[in-house]
C-alpha cells in the first residue's frame, strides 16, 4: 500500500529493526509502535529474541488488518521450535530463519512467505535471474515467475540448502512442542527460587534469566560446561527437545544454582 | 551521486541486468548504453558471459569518471581467471561471484569491493545486523561499521564460506593465466577449423563456439563426456587450469569435430 508508515516494536530483534530503519530511510517512512491508517506494514516477532514471550498471530493480523496494512511475523526464534499455520492465520508475510531451532548452522538459509493471492502483485526488490520466468533463455527484460518463485534472487547456496533439507525433512511438530514446553517448564521450576525468570507462561523454546551480572554468570555457567548466551542483563537458556533431556535439565538447575550465587 | 540514469550493456550478463533494472524500477532511474552529464554509475563486466571478450578496466573507469560518474565490474567471469588489480585501476565498486572461476559450487557467497575511499560514504540498502558496530549490543538505532564490514547484512553461511576459503586461499594467479591462455589458445586452434569461434583475442577463461545447433551440439558432447553449456547460439567451453591439461583439451577438440558435423 502506498502508507507513510510502517510498525515495529522497540524491542524488536534488532535484524528486524534494522532492515525496516534501513527500509523506511530510503523511502522517506516513518517506524511506529503501533497502526493507524497511514500504516503500511506491522511486522512482529512471533518468539521476543529476549524473554521468549510468544505473541499471537492472530492479533498481529487483527491489529494490521484493522487498518488495511499488511501483516508479517517473523519465525525467526518460533520456527522449528512452536508450531504455526500461516495459511490458516491469516498473516499476509512470514520470514525466519533457519539456523536457531532448525539447526541449519550459522548464516544457513533464510526463509519467506508470502499469502497466495499475494504472490502475483508482490515483488521482491532484487531483480535476481532465479526469480526470472525462463531463466536460462536471459531474456531482454525482467519477467519474474508468477509465483513463490519470483521472490528468489541468486542461485541459493546448495552446501547451505544440504543442512537445512536435513531439519526441515524432520515431521512431528507437535511432539517437538510438547517437548519443549516439559523442558522448559522443569527449568523455570527449578530455577525459579533462585533466579528472575523473565520468561512468561506463554512461551517459544527458550528461557530467559534475568541477573545483574549476567555475563560473569554466562562465563562462569560455560566454565561449567552450560552455554548459555546474553542479551544486556538477560541470560538465554536453549533446550532442543531433539538433543536435550529432562536430565539434562536437572544438572542445568544445579549449575546455575552455584553460577547464580557468584561461585 | 544524485543523477538520472545508469549505463549497462544490453548483452551484459543477466544478472547485472535484472538487478540494474530492478533498482532502475524503484528510483525511477534509466537504464542507458552511454555515459552522460546525468549518469550515476556505468556498470560493465570484465568478461562478457557468452563470448569471453576481455574488457578494459581502464577503459570503464574512464568512461564513468570522465562524466563523474562511478564506474563499477562485475568480475563474475574473471575471478580466479584474470588476474586484476582493483585497488590500482581507480574502479570505485567491483561485484563477482565465487562459484565460476573459484570452483566454490553453486550459490557460493559472491563478494563486493568498495574504493576504500568510498566506505565511510555509502551504505548498502539491508541494514542487518552483521553491518552494525557493535553488533551484540543490539542497540537502538544502525550505525554501521565505518569500513567494508558495513557492507555486510545478515551472518554470513558458514558451510558456504568454507568452499570459498579454499578456494581464495590459492595463490599464483600468473601462473594460472598463463595456463589459462595456453589452454584456450589450443583449443581455438584446434577446433577453429570445424566451427566458428566467437572468442577474440583478448579473452577470459572460457571460449565460446557458434553453432546453429547449439543445444543438440551440446547434448552431443555430453554423451560423449564433454560437459559444455549454451547460451541462444553459443556453446560455452570452460577450460579450468587447475583441472585441465593440453591433452584433455586435445581429447575435447577430437570429440568436438564428430559433434559439430551432426554424428
Amino acid at each position: 500500500p502506498d502508507r507513510g508508515n510502517i510498525v515495529g516494536g522497540a524491542d524488536e530483534f534488532p535484524t528486524d529493526r534494522y532492515v525496516l530503519e534501513g527500509l523506511a530511510s530510503a523511502r522517506g517512512l516513518e517506524i511506529r509502535r503501533h497502526a493507524d491508517k497511514d500504516t503500511a506494514l506491522v511486522c512482529r516477532s512471533l518468539v521476543d529474541f529476549r524473554t521468549s514471550a510468544l505473541g499471537d498471530v492472530a492479533d498481529l493480523v487483527d491489529e494490521a488488518h484493522a487498518v488495511g496494512a499488511l501483516a508479517m511475523v517473523d519465525l525467526s526464534h518460533a520456527g522449528g521450535i512452536v508450531p504455526v499455520d500461516l495459511d490458516g492465520s491469516g498473516v499476509d508475510l512470514a520470514v525466519g530463519c533457519t539456523y536457531k531451532w532448525l539447526c541449519a548452522g550459522p548464516g544457513a538459509p533464510a526463509y519467506l512467505y508470502v499469502r497466495r493471492d499475494l504472490q502475483e502483485s508482490m515483488r521482491q526488490p532484487i531483480w535476481g535471474w532465479f526469480g526470472q520466468r525462463d531463466m536460462f533463455a536471459m531474456g531482454p527484460a525482467y519477467d519474474p515467475e508468477p509465483d513463490i518463485r519470483r521472490f528468489l534472487a541468486g542461485t541459493p547456496s546448495i552446501l547451505a540448502l544440504a543442512a537445512v533439507d536435513a531439519a526441515a525433512g524432520l515431521t512431528g511438530m507437535t511432539a517437538v512442542r510438547e517437548a519443549s514446553l516439559a523442558l522448559t517448564a522443569a527449568f523455570i521450576d527449578g530455577v525459579g527460587a533462585a533466579a528472575e525468570v523473565v520468561t512468561p507462561e506463554q512461551r517459544g523454546g527458550h528461557v530467559a534469566v534475568r541477573h545483574p551480572e549476567a555475563a560473569a554468570v554466562s562465563q562462569r555457567l560455560a566454565a561449567a560446561g552450560l552455554v548459555t548466551d546474553t542479551r544486556a542483563d538477560l541470560i538465554r537458556f536453549g533446550f532442543h527437545p531433539l538433543t536435550s533431556s529432562l536430565d539434562d535439565v536437572a544438572k542445568a538447575v544445579c549449575r546455575c544454582q552455584v553460577a547464580f550465587s557468584g561461585n
